[in-house]
């Protein structure tokens, strides 16, 4: 089974990051493709860079459409991962929604811990309906480029805000953020509660979304879309639209 | 005051419907400036074309930043619309959301009738934080192509839809559809409810906000991005990101 | 355009200030009338308080009915708006409301602060539908007396309890209470978000209403009273009830 | 025990009709004092009416403070409840307030019919917190009037509504309406679940809160009111608003 | 009438306890049975043992129905609640549902203080459909043996919780787990707000249903058992689901 | 691997169809271990013949814990589920809780059918937190006993059911009740939205736990049991409880 393992962003280093975690978690037969943007954010920290790699994105996958098994976004917002479901003729699973509903499966509420501002963390649980088992988010003062140069900082304010989230109700704790990607085994030995890892939870979903074979509905917005006319933009992607 | 109607779509014939309409709406000294997008979708009808002209409209946006003093978004997804706000130095506003306040001002709960699926209007309202407000929602079995060959049959739809809504406890009903923009003052007369065009509601809306002169956030999610890198894209855009 | 902005306690002092916030706030052609109520609290803090102020004020508005475009409620409770809206010929809007749905448009969630408890203000925002959009509330250690007697110390309170709404994630801040009418001006410099004023922003949105003219609902509970008995009253109010 | 059974519209022989109920609900030891509002509406059904009344009602009340035990809110809007539960020294329960608690009591979710419109209703109940225990509401297409006028029709479309509600979920059904007190005994045996009657549900669980003697709230907004001047209104009720 | 106290566990001093408090509420003529399971849980201090005691319950109460006019669930969890609603020929009422339905009438929100964790409360709240009412929950750092081995902390840290409840928004606080049963009198002097004990709350709910005597549904999920088989059970528990 | 499909009523033939659909799902290498409580109901259709099977279902677990690598329970009302998860020392999953999480990841809005009554079910998915992702139930006029008996009108009673979900938003529907396990390949081909098999989701799933190797919380209400005393049962359950 090919999984592709697209960030959303134009950072290789990322992308890097996201792949080995990718394939740290996947099983035996599970091939990971990592693949990275043409255009867009060099990293998404905002409402207005989500956007444009929301198309860049779609253009990545475009690409690689009906060569892939799965497709892991990446991206800690799932940035454009409804479109990529709709658009996309196999499975498409989010990073943190992967993470979210692992959290459902291992019980209670979970926390989601980030770098930086937590609001559209907020609004994106709150999109996948899951605003009712989420019971804390924490925003550390730290960036993605900090978890590079000061990792030993960054653990411990990891571990400060993973040890508050489960006092105060977090049942699990997701790590949100593709710079986290395969932290979770570090992490781990010394939290109370467990740490969830998108990349790999997204790449095991994948996995059991492939083996269970479902098809693409028919009706309702996420079919694919047919006879649909988009200029300007890479020819993949306008011919997925067109769905010849 | 100038206010960009921006179609997020490349029809000119609907930046030209959407431009008239708000012409017709606004108040003396309001000069409308119509846009349309570079690329995309000839029509958004599906989630994936909306990905791809928020792209689109961003772009388009960032050629009028610092030109104009307020941008309506002339697309009942609401295209892109936090981001749009975030990253422009005046208020925007989406025709669709402008509709729905404006309704919540009108009083009780609205209906919402639209062309096709009606899914992605439940989700964009739900993400206005606005479902408590809403009282149904009306699919059209018509295109927005219909409206234009054959109106009297798409009015004669309307008026029934907008019958049921009202009869099943909408105290107003938004038309939801750029392709409606201006049909409110047709309809309205023999709606037993008050009807709510997005592009007059948004049109006056921006008055409103361009007189209040409320100020950029310096804090949070919708605060102007500074220092972003984001490359391939136009290069008025990438200047908005950079903040320079 | 004639607005009346309705006060619903009977001190005059209150009814000048939100005049005069209102008149800053009005465009050109706007001409504001302010009213108190011949009877009902001095100032109104309680559930109890607001209930006897409901009456005072429909007594007040019916005075003025069919002689005025546009109401505004300059009471931060939004007394009785629903029934006013059912009852008056024309657009009526309260000052919470109208800051709270301004807030909206200017995108992500909202804080409110205001002088002592703040259940009531929790309620009155979840009435509006508008519960989701709320980030948090703050009760100043003050009276509305307060205000006048040392402004220089409401100003202190009001600059941290704004701090810390922001802080907390709202992007912006609706300053609720009568008593702060006009304050945002001098407040927002030091704001780290976007103030909003209930009455600048309601004699703004009256404006906008009453320029799209949408017709009163003739079905539903938002619909004109019509042959309606009502005893003891006033006789303007009665008359209003019997729709002649 | 004396539960003083308040009527907030002016109907005489409404206050009897509930006072009839409330008599052969109570049980024994209790007495039961009918109370009609000296001003305000023949009958209530529309927001602006439920508004005076509010006003009529707590000047009623306030003429029977401290020599009563308790009292009951013979009005189905529940109106002006959380005022009178603030402002007086007894226990306030309101008819559909008491029916909606009684029918989570007897388990799952509740209907609720009633005379003409239901988005008050619905409204009421999500004030009440109950929104999510409510399965549906139906209007009847009759008035209060017709159930005194032609009982059997009402019966009919009773039984007709009862049916439906109890197959589309509903575990109970409220009946709601002043007009329709004491009717159950009458419908409940042709009726598949539990019918609930405002009136008998709210003396009894009167009896119940004077039986636990809960103290007033000393914080918060629902602490009796001190030293509220309050203008141009009955002298009991000014005098509740002072405190003394 | 004769009410059926009923604990969910084993031990018999908390039955007692319950016992004494029931009778201390209960009105003339109402007879207090005590009943403690024949296995299960010493104490219910998690979501296994919940589950154990269900069945312990649903047995002991079968072994009294047909003998008792009412049922209260002597335990915090409301622990099969809605079962033993559907099973029993008479009214059940769960202490904790009992008490929060009490809070709502009290007026606004209501707070829960209990021993050690808070979630499984916070559950249980919003399956009553209660969370809009529910302002918050503390946890004490204490056992229910420590209300038995020192009161006095017990005590000292019942108010400090109480306390920081009320002054962030609870207007009345509901007292969590048996083991509190019987402490309100004690505890209520210095109380800002209303406290609710869930045993005597719920002898009076009792007593007030019992007197309304509603019907069993005919339809729904709380119609009584018919021809249901259900082995290796005790006699009297397997009679009831066979409906014989 | 080994996964227990432990079914919670007492019917083996039940058992046996699930364990079918189970091996019908699984990878190479997962063992499908199923079992079937020693008591209980014959088949669960109500709210008290859940709590039975409950206790049932945890004894069955317990005498496998430590031999099984997952367990999946084969009970559409997800009996016992966080008892369960809480109670084992490896992951458990529900299969109606698989089917949903499953359909998220198919995007957008689920339906579910069920035989009979699907009151039960909207609370189920009530207390998972995906009111927000559930478009509608169905519930068949059939039992579980009638897709043996009559296998074509129950797929004709399904696809009816299946389509009506699908023409009002389900994007996906789920096959509630394991006596419709294994039927999702042959109703599919004719379905127009994809349909989710709890069993299969579920041993997926399992997989993708089994694989990630989250450890039990420390912290909160789903850390394993550790002492305490529970009487009167099995010894194996006993001992889980006792954590020895």
């Amino acid at each position: 089974m090919r999984i592709l393992v697209a960030n959303a962003n134009t950072t290789e280093a990322i992308t890097a990051l996201c792949a080995a975690a990718a394939r740290a978690a996947a099983g035996p037969g599970t091939e990971i493709l990592p693949a990275t943007p043409r255009f867009g954010p060099v990293v998404i920290s905002s409402r207005a860079e989500n956007i444009v790699a929301g198309h860049a994105l779609l253009e990545l996958l475009a690409i690689h459409a009906g060569k892939v098994d799965g497709v892991l976004l990446a991206v800690s917002h799932d940035t454009a991962l409804e479109a990529a479901r709709q658009l996309m003729p196999c499975p498409v699973v989010g990073m943190t929604e992967a993470a979210c509903l692992t959290a459902c499966l291992a019980g209670g509420r979970f926390g989601l811990v980030t770098f930086g501002g937590t609001e559209t963390y907020r609004e994106r649980i709150a999109q996948h309906g899951l605003s009712g088992r989420l019971a804390g988010l924490a925003g550390l003062e730290a960036t993605p480029q900090d978890a590079v140069r000061d990792p030993e900082r960054v653990a411990r304010l990891l571990h400060g805000a993973i040890g508050r989230l489960a006092a105060e109700g977090s049942d699990s704790v997701v790590l949100g953020g593709a710079a986290l990607a395969g932290m979770a085994p570090r992490l781990q030995p010394d939290a109370p509660v467990p740490l969830l890892d998108g990349i790999a939870c997204g790449v095991r979903l994948l996995e059991m979304l492939v083996a269970l074979g479902l098809p693409k509905p028919a009706l309702g917005s996420f079919a694919a879309p047919q006879g649909r006319e988009v200029g300007g933009i890479d020819p993949a992607l306008a011919a997925l639209f067109r769905g010849s």
